[in-house]
């Protein structure tokens, strides 16, 4: 066994991120995966259920299920693609919008704590290790559970 | 939002690198959970269940059923500690170092894969970054679901 153990300590920061990040969510009346699928709509208006389920590497039916109670709640509208009419889209409602704004200081609160004891250069390398691990791990041949690629 | 979401991507890395470490696990005949105790008992001989579910961030109870099928096929063995007859240390058995090492190579390939397009240099870094990641969350005063720290 080498010193480093990336799958280890990866796990390990995820799961003491956890609490952090459950307590934002709930303060905001959202589940982790609720949460996670708004900020996903934010940064990417206008896709379909199983292109959301992708870039948050779950199922498209465990997106489904996400997605219900925002549209329900009008926080998440779904569309029909003008350009594409069998498509539906996904967007972020001004509600929606105006509750992810509502916990955005919490949520930066958190991703201080992250990067608590790195310089400005640390915190850029960091994400880009982050991401640069992300990609490794999707575009690598055929992957054991056979779930569809989610580039960024 | 500021463009890095570290919550988000340590998120992905993680759901990202699921798959993967539950195929070694599988193939291993461990869960993931049985898995990762193994390995940090391997590191940190002699440990207490408790400390043990300290340092893999879960609960007590969940340590105890994680523990339970490993010390019932003989991977970890539970001996009283010398120094302190009320305390009950565990220990990887030489057939629980063995597991381990069967799956060191499959292991290895997932580490390698995590960190495919990073020289040795980003490396050290992306793991010295990871490990002040944990230590920041682990360290900064109350926390959320009042659990206990961790340090390393």
């Amino acid at each position: 066994m080498e010193s480093t153990n990336f799958t280890y300590v990866i796990k390990q920061v995820e799961l003491a991120l956890r609490p952090y990040f459950n307590e934002v969510c709930v303060s905001a009346g959202l589940t982790p995966a609720q949460y996670t699928a708004l900020t996903v709509l934010e940064r990417r208006p206008g896709l379909t259920s199983s292109e959301l389920a992708r870039r948050s590497f779950v199922r498209a039916q465990t997106m489904a299920a996400t997605i219900e109670p925002l549209l329900a709640d009008g926080l998440v509208r779904r569309e029909q693609d003008p350009t594409h009419r069998r498509r539906m889209l996904l967007d972020l409602t001004p509600l929606g919008a105006e509750r992810l704004k509502a916990v955005a200081p919490r949520i930066r609160a958190v991703e201080n704590l992250i990067v608590a004891e790195l310089d400005e250069d640390a915190r850029q390398n960091f994400a880009r290790y982050l991401r640069s691990a992300r990609h490794s791990l999707d575009t690598s041949g055929p992957r054991p559970s056979g779930r569809k690629r989610a580039t960024d």
